[in-house]
C-alpha cells in the first residue's frame, strides 16, 4: 500500500476559523473531514469536500462525540448502539457531500475522545467498527493499541497513523498535548521520512521505539503547519501514490 | 402513479415521545423521516428507518430549517446555498441510516416553514431544487403553488399531496393550523376517496374546489390518528402500489 | 426545618411535552426546576416558574449537564472550573425569570448524571458546591453519599431527599431506574410517612434501613404521578411549611 | 451623562477564538457580553466577566437570537413573548457571572439580526423592551431608528451609539458590512472626536449628517482593531466617566 499523509480538515464553524486548509490541502493526499459534531457545518463541509477535490485529495469521515462546545474533546458515555448510530449519521451527512461531487468516501478517523476512547476500550472500538463495516471502508488508528486488535479481529482493514508533530514515549506511546508547539519543519521531515523507511522513532527517553508509518498525521492548527506538510511531502514524495 | 399514503414520521428526540409511530406504520406506503434538524436524533432516525423496513414503508427526507427548539415551525433567513447545503447534510445522514437498512431514498418532502417558504418563495424552492436534484429523487409538495412550478420547470418529479386531516380554503389553499383537531375516521376517508376519484374537495365555504392527490397525507399528532390512517387506507386501498 | 415536597418540573421542550406539571403541582411544596441543559428552553422556564409562584411553590435550581439529546443522563468528563461555570450559567437564567416574577431562589438540586457523579466523585461534588457558594443556597442530596460530606464541610446547607417512588437497596442506597413504575398511591404516602416519623424504610431485601427525609422527592413520570403526589401530600400535610 | 467607549467582547466559543478582547478592554469602559446564543459560553463568559472587572470596564448583555451557527445574524421569526424569554434567560444567565464577581448589570445592546430587527420592527423593538424593563437597564441602539422611539416611549433610558468603523449614508443610515476593513486610526479618532463635539459625520456621499454619540461603538474583529481603539480613547479622553 502506498504512504498517505492525512490532516484534519474543515474544522471551521459558521464565522469561526480553525486551521489553514488552503494553505495544507497541496501538501496531504487524504483529508480527514469533520462532520459537524465537534467542528464544522454544512456550509464548510461542502466546501472542504469541493477543495479536496481541486486538490486531488481523497476524503475521510472524522466524526465525533456529539460535543460543539468542548471540540469532541470531552469524553462521553453513550451507550455502543448509540455511538455507532451517531457515527453512522455523521458519516451519512460527509457521504451526502461527497455524492454531490462525485467522490467516494476514503476512511473513518474518529475524532478526539472518541479516537482515544477507541484505542483504550473494547466497546468503544467495537461501535466504531460497526460503523466502518456499515460503509465498507478502512479505519485511521494507532497501532499496537487495542482499536487495532479490535478492527482487524473483525476483517476491517486498519490503517496505522504515524504523528509528524507528536512526541513519542519510551513504550512508543503517543504523548497527546491540547496544544501543538511548532516544529521545524526539516526536523520534521527527516523524522518521517526515518519512520517510513526505518519504521523507528527517537522517543522522549532518547531510546529508540518501533513504529508503524502507513499515513503521516500532520495537524493544521500547529504555528507553522503549512511548512511542516510542505518539508514532509518533499521528503516522502516517492513514497505517497 | 399509484397513489400514496405518507405521514411524518419519527419526530421524537430523545426521551421525548412525538406521533405513535408504531401504530400508524401498518397503514402508510411511505415515510417522511425527520433528519435531526427539527425533531429525531440519530438512534431515532436508525430505529424509524428500520421500522419502516419491516411495514414493508417507503422512506423519504423530512428535513427542515436547523431550529429542534422551534421544532423547524420559525421561519429563517438563510442564504440559498447555505439552505442547499443544510438540506444535502440532513438527507445524506438519512441516507447514511438508509444504506445500513439496504434501502433507497424515495423522495424529499421539507418540513414546516421550509415548506410553506418553498410554495411562496422562488429562491427557497430552487435552493430545495438543488438538493433534490443531487440526489434525483422526486419532491413532495402543494399543488398549484409556486413550488410545482419551480420543480418541474428543472425537470424534477412532483408529486401533489392531498391533506386528509386540514381543511381547505374557498380557492382551494390549505389551512394550516398549529394544533390538528381530531376528525371522524370514516368522513376522513370518504373525502379523501373522492379527491382520488373526483379530484375535488368541499372547502370551509362549502364550494367545491379542485384538488390533486397523488400522495394522501396523514398526521400521526392528531388525536385519533391511527383510526384516521386505518379508514383511509381501507378506502383507498385499491389505488395503493 | 419544616419538612419539603419537591418534584422536578418544567422538563418540556418546545413542542415535547414531560411530566403532568399543572397536576402536580398543587401537591409540592418546592419545585426543582430545569435549566434550558437537559431540558426545557426559555418559554418553558418562564411558564413554569410563573406556574410555581402562583401555586405558592418556592422554586430551586435542577442544573445539568449541557446534553439536551441525552437528557442529562449521559456521563460527560468536563473540568471542576467548566463545570462550575456550566452551572452559574444554568442558574443565572433561572435567576432571570425569578427576578420578572419577583421570587428568590430556594435551592439547587443537579440533575441527573450529574447529581450522580456528585454523589460520588470529590471534585465534581466540589465544583457543585462552587457554584451553590456563589448564590448561597441550599443543595439537595441523597444522605450518606459523599456529597454530603463535600457540601457541609465547606458550610453548605445540604437537604436530605427521600425518594417516595424508588427502591431502597439493602444497605440504603438507592435503585434508580430508567423508566419509573407505577407505585400505589396509599402504600407510597404511608411509606413516606415512616420515613419522616421513625426515619425508617423497608429495603427490597426486606430489611428496614436507616433514611432521613427532609424533603420528599416525587417524580412527575411515574404513571400516576398526581395520585402519588395528592396521597403523599395529603399524609405528611402536618410537617410541611 | 459621560461618554462611554463600548466593543462587543466574549465572543469566542470552545477553542475558536474571535476578537482580541485582552487587547482592546484597556481601551473601552463598556463592554457588550455575548450571552451563548450567538456566541460565547460558560467558560468564556466568565473569564469576560473577569477581564472587564479586571480591567474597570462596565459589563452589559449582548443577546442574540438563537442561532450559534449564524453568529446571531441569520432573522428569525420569534413570538414576542418568546423572543422576550430568550433574552431574559441570556441576561440572566450573564448576571450569573456579574453576581460571582459582585458586578452590576450596566445595559442591553441586542446583537446582529436581532439589533438591525428592533430598529425597524415595533413588535421586535416591544419584545427588547420588555426584558430591559424587567431588569431596569438602559438599551444601546441607533438614535433615528424606530427602536429609540420605542424604548424611549416606554420610559426605558436610550443610549445613542456612535460606530467609529462604518460609514454612514447620505440620510445618516448606518452603512453595516459583514467583514470589517481597516481604518487609519488616526482619521477615525478624528472622526469620533468630531462626533461627540460637533454632532455630525461625513457620509459616504460627502455630505454632513448630523449624529449623536453617547457611546463610540468600536468592533473588535477590524483588523487594527487594537490602535483604532486606543487612538479613539485618546481623543476622546476627557469626555469619559
Amino acid at each position: 500500500m502506498a504512504l498517505a499523509i492525512n490532516c484534519d480538515m474543515g474544522e471551521s464553524f459558521g464565522l469561526y476559523k480553525m486551521g489553514d486548509d488552503e494553505g495544507i490541502m497541496p501538501y496531504i493526499t487524504v483529508a480527514n473531514v469533520a462532520c459537524g459534531f465537534h467542528a464544522s457545518d454544512p456550509v464548510v463541509m461542502h466546501k472542504t469536500v469541493r477543495l479536496s477535490k481541486e486538490s486531488g485529495v481523497k476524503v475521510g469521515a472524522h466524526p465525533s462525540l456529539p460535543d460543539l462546545q468542548g471540540f469532541g474533546r470531552r469524553e462521553m458515555k453513550l451507550d455502543p448502539g448509540e455511538l455507532t448510530d451517531q457515527l453512522i449519521y455523521q458519516i451519512g451527512a460527509l457521504k451526502g457531500f461527497l455524492e454531490v461531487e462525485g467522490m467516494k468516501l476514503n476512511h473513518i478517523k474518529p475524532h478526539g475522545s472518541l479516537y482515544g476512547m477507541a484505542a483504550r476500550d473494547e466497546q468503544t472500538a467495537n461501535a466504531v467498527a460497526d460503523a466502518a463495516q456499515t460503509f465498507d471502508v478502512p479505519l485511521f488508528g494507532m497501532a499496537g493499541t487495542l482499536h487495532e486488535d479490535v478492527y482487524r479481529a473483525r476483517g476491517i482493514e486498519f490503517v496505522s497513523e504515524f504523528y509528524a508533530d507528536l512526541d513519542y514515549g519510551r513504550e512508543g506511546q503517543l504523548i497527546i498535548t491540547r496544544e501543538h508547539a511548532a516544529v521545524e519543519p526539516k526536523a520534521a521531515a527527516e523524522r518521517v521520512l526515518r519512520a517510513v523507511e526505518d519504521g523507528k522513532v527517537k522517543s522522549v527517553d532518547g531510546n529508540d521505539v518501533a513504529v508503524r508509518a502507513e499515513s503521516i498525521c500532520v495537524h493544521s492548527d500547529t504555528p507553522n503547519a503549512v511548512d511542516v506538510a510542505a518539508a514532509i511531502r518533499d521528503a516522502v514524495a516517492k513514497y505517497l501514490d
